[in-house]
């Protein structure tokens, strides 16, 4: 998502061109056969950390809701043949303004999906978004909801996904990120700009803003999280670089910052 | 705030045409003497619901810390002097990284602040403020935090403000609504439009968005509180109708969605 600009060709060539070992894809990002491409990012000696997103369970309508369900099943599938082992959950808004009965609508999505999942040997990440996305992105806003889901769930296909940018603010994240051991699905990282241009499109490049991140990622791998760190940045100027310039950056300030 | 176009006379003036019973009061709006502020509004038959704001603790110096607790002693004189028993605290950022000492920061300039609020019998409202607000205008985000953080200072002279714009999102909302039973020094409305154009200026008057106000105000108050709620939008449009269009459209709205 860091070089969105690029298609899943380019971004796999400018991934193994510089040296970055793991693929993050999206799958408005899957403009090819599926299994075309894992062909690909394996002869460029790449591995997927996961596949984003599913999710987005809350709908107005039983029927709905169930097309949503299927949803996930193919995105399930997209995450068994691209060989990564995390989907990432965004889990939608309420479709009106009940929250909570939102909130459980995607208890009881995932609590579908996660059978068919298993079957597929493909984990599902519920990801806590930032609060500000509660209106039009995920009603699971806070990680230690996340955690009570996946406790709640209770099934080992069912883990959390850990993005520096959506948790970095709330005062129980290190008590929570300890919770969630065990089940750590992903990390992700950028930076919160002050001040921040723009709800989606504000974050920064590791080292711009003000999030503690070798403080975060410390307390991830003190809970035994070993997998694979994503850069997620969602940043016009970014995405309009050279994607050699904009990795070269991202590899630098991971290195310097995380 | 919601008529922020209006200078104090202005506002007063239009709170008292249109029936509107309390004003909250912004510093930045007393531009003339408060004692002959305070004549004006009880002349003209309203009463102050707070002052806003007091807070933002955190510097990166001892004296800066010191300055602002000055500052703070000065906002308690202006509550004091305007007749309101509320300074609403807004606690400001963290000067660096750090955002945990900043919440240190926080705590040791209340207690700093409260013996003298309680000499001018005006009590200190910790309001949290939404996370997207973490970066640039206070460490103090959710209403668990300001519950924690009243419970340790534990003085009578130390509450919380609860605004839904801040808090609605929460999963733990409710529960802490429950908590603050017996704290609670204000509480104030508008809504989360979707989608939210700007971090700061995105307020929407209620019934334009997706918060469950109703459901807000009777925990509000079950929770034993029975005063003023103040509507506090920020949003340029609405800052641009002509007062008494906003202030009619407000009443509707409130006597509709709250």
């Amino acid at each position: 998502m860091t070089t969105n600009l690029l298609s899943m060709d380019e971004a796999i060539a400018a991934c193994a061109a510089n040296g970055i070992p793991w693929i993050g894809a999206w799958r408005h990002k899957l403009d090819q056969d599926v299994p075309a491409i894992r062909r690909r990012i394996e002869s460029a000696g790449l591995k997927v950390s996961s596949l984003c997103r599913g999710g987005m369970f809350p709908a107005a309508t039983e029927s709905e809701r169930k097309q949503r369900i299927e949803e996930n099943f193919r995105a399930v599938d997209e995450a068994a043949e691209l060989g990564t082992e995390v989907l990432v959950l965004v889990n939608g808004p309420a479709p009106d303004r009940h929250i909570d009965a939102a909130r459980q609508m995607v208890m009881d999505g995932i609590a579908a999906v996660a059978p068919y999942a298993r079957q597929r040997r493909v984990k599902l990440g519920i990801e806590p978004l930032h609060p500000m996305f509660a209106g039009d992105r995920s009603v699971v806003v806070t990680l230690g909801q996340a955690n009570t889901m996946a406790e709640k769930l209770n099934v080992p296909e069912v883990g959390v996904v850990i993005d520096v940018y959506h948790v970095w603010w709330d005062p129980n994240v290190y008590a929570e990120i300890q919770r969630s051991a065990g089940r750590i699905l992903g990390f992700h990282v950028s930076d919160w700009m002050v001040p921040t241009s723009s709800l989606l499109m504000g974050r920064g490049m590791m080292g711009t803003g003000v999030i503690e991140l070798r403080r975060l990622r410390a307390e991830v791998e003190a809970a035994g999280y070993t997998g694979p760190i994503e850069v997620e940045i969602f940043n016009q100027e970014i995405w309009n670089m050279p994607a050699r310039r904009s990795l070269e950056w991202m590899k630098d300030a991971y290195l310097e910052y995380c």
